[in-house]
């Protein structure tokens, strides 16, 4: 047995990867579980969008190979789609069609990062910035979020760590999984300090759509490209997350050095997938108006089982959960664990994103309201009891 | 500006992204450009497939994330494909389902590839080992195919380096560009060589159904799972390049460790991608020969080029492409350029794939009996005319 790579050592299962298999056997044992843990949406994306790939898949040349950087209709459909939603200007050569903002993640740390050299990620955040920063090479140093400041840097406590070898900033606001948004101002805080240290900042920014009033790009601040890549992603906005379709917006240099990475790993997009994107990228804005008139409708549900939990939060988040603070005492694993054992409902603990989610939970609004209700239901039952 | 990785440094552009910028001014200006240079498949993948996807899409789970590994459907599928036309028998944890063989090479350097690790490397070979080599901080070391071996590796030669620090061996047969074949006494003295030396071996195996009577995997030899990998892929061998399916298949533990790597960089293949893959994998046998008959005409055509451009090869060879070795004093490069600015017609040259190609052509079978005619009159009449 040829042994693998040190580089996997530091690499864990993911969370869900292993829970979701005793979930699964629950439902086998026929356990009436209600998985209210995931971001999977479940909702159809627009109708147009399944009409693009079905004509496509019947043109000649749809079969075979495409360029790396995606058809130029798909990349101008990127740049319009960023001009009209948040009023930010890209050139073609500032957009690179990707495989899903996750992929980016992956691309971007192989572009810029060195072995050794360190990665400011958010803590809580999303568990992939650590593991893929550990896959290539270099060093993930956790920041620190907390409902104190809102969820945002703490600038004043960066500021008082050794710098010298950061190459890179995850940020990702709206932030997953605590909802919380960034300010202009707070952005602009973020690109001076990147700056400042001269430090690669890439706002990961898959929720902008989602229960937001103001949606908003990193790009959209004076001289942000300078410092400032963007990823999107047509997964959350689109109920298109199986399609796998995002983007990296920026500086030509940056991209290109993205693309000299991305060259080497795939062989470019299949063109019905293309041909999706661009029908959904061109959706009018009811398009959203719709879609989160259902998600307001669930969020509310979703508050009620807080309370019922005892969990305090705020109604000002975006995207698609709803993170809230347990009692004190309670320890978020054994929570959700017991959640699950007794009550047949998979809620997520906040200790899986970092240290600082250590007693909340997260709710996901990526289910039927019927299927919140019934979760409502079967706590408050619960609660009667007692 | 924030620099990129130093990783990037060792990897160039690709010859053809810079080529075919050139060929593109070309026809631009009115040129009419044969482009026999590239292995993409123009013919049309079997009608179920498209019949697939479309029916897919409809589908209301369709859009959502799907598993890393692929659906049980696709793996079984694969792994019955396998055992009808390999008779290799692989369990459903055996394979696993990837974007194309290219994203494998990707995926098993992360995986098994320590910084400093070195890597045999076929020469002449598909760029991409080399590059992905350079990217994950391996060395890549290159072992000479000739002619004279029928571009079969020779283990004299390679058992007289020093192997210690080599941990895996690229493997391609049928052999892109060569076309040459691998026996099955070839295959067992590769895994030999690999066991002796406790290298991994990754037969790299696209080619395998295109103008071969008796496709191989490296698989089917006795012990090959201790050492061996295989990539795979739809794409030539079902006219499905732009949809990016392919597998990798071998040992449940190697497979463990490729996806603890996938799993961190994408989020699993879309519904409608796989359920076409599953159609294809399971249409029957008459499809390779239907195929094969339009190959053999035009590789009739080619051979006839090959003859005008006074060049020698092999009719015993397999894949997308007749491999011809040009006149002693002929300069690769030169002879393809030349032939692009007065003929107007775009060959590859053999030395892009290494040192040992040079001196030969590579000519694609990916292009419709006219225009290879077309191609063989052009030469004809210049000939006549001189």
């Amino acid at each position: 047995m040829i042994p693998k790579a040190n580089r996997l050592n530091n690499v864990q299962e993911y969370y869900f990867s292993k829970k979701l298999r005793e979930v699964s056997i629950l439902e086998k044992e026929g356990k009436p579980i209600i998985n209210i843990a995931i971001g999977s949406p479940d909702l159809q994306p627009p109708i147009q969008v399944i009409e693009a790939i079905k004509s496509t898949v019947e043109i000649d040349n749809a079969h075979s190979y495409q360029s790396y950087q995606g058809i130029p209709e798909l990349r101008l459909a990127m740049c319009n789609f960023y001009k009209r939603m948040y009023n930010v200007v890209l050139k073609n050569d500032e957009v690179l069609p990707l495989m899903g903002s996750k992929e980016g993640i992956m691309l971007i740390s192989l572009a810029f990062l060195n072995t050794g050299d360190e990665v400011l990620i958010p803590n809580p955040g999303y568990p992939t910035y650590s593991s893929v920063t550990n896959l290539v090479g270099a060093k993930p140093i956790f920041y620190n979020l907390n409902e104190e400041n809102n969820w945002l840097p703490d600038f004043d406590e960066l500021e008082q760590q050794n710098l010298t070898k950061v190459k890179l900033i995850w940020v990702n606001y709206p932030h997953m999984p605590t909802g919380a948004k960034a300010s202009s101002v707070a952005f602009q805080k973020i690109i001076s300090f990147a700056k400042k240290h001269q430090i690669l900042v890439v706002n990961d920014n898959p929720y902008s759509f989602i229960l937001n009033d103001k949606p908003q790009s990193i790009l959209e601040l004076q001289g942000a490209k300078e410092v400032a890549l963007e990823l999107n992603s047509l997964s959350k906005s689109f109920n298109m997350a199986g399609w796998r379709v995002g983007l990296v917006a920026g500086k030509e240099k940056y991209i290109k050095a993205i693309l000299q990475v991305k060259s080497n790993m795939d062989s470019g997009m299949f063109l019905g997938i293309q041909k999706g994107a661009i029908a959904a990228l061109k959706t009018p804005e009811k398009w959203f108006t719709d879609l989160n008139l259902i998600y307001e409708k669930r969020r509310k549900i979703v508050w009620k089982i807080m309370e019922i939990l005892n969990c305090t939060y705020t109604k000002n988040s975006s995207g698609l959960f709803v993170w809230g603070k347990l009692p004190k005492e309670k320890d978020a694993l054994d929570f959700t664990d017991k959640l699950l054992s007794d009550k047949y409902i998979f809620i997520t603990p906040g200790n899986i994103f970092g240290t600082n989610g250590e007693g909340y939970i997260r709710v996901s609004l990526c289910v039927p309201e019927a299927k919140l209700n019934e979760a409502l239901q079967r706590l408050i039952v619960v609660k009667l009891k007692k």
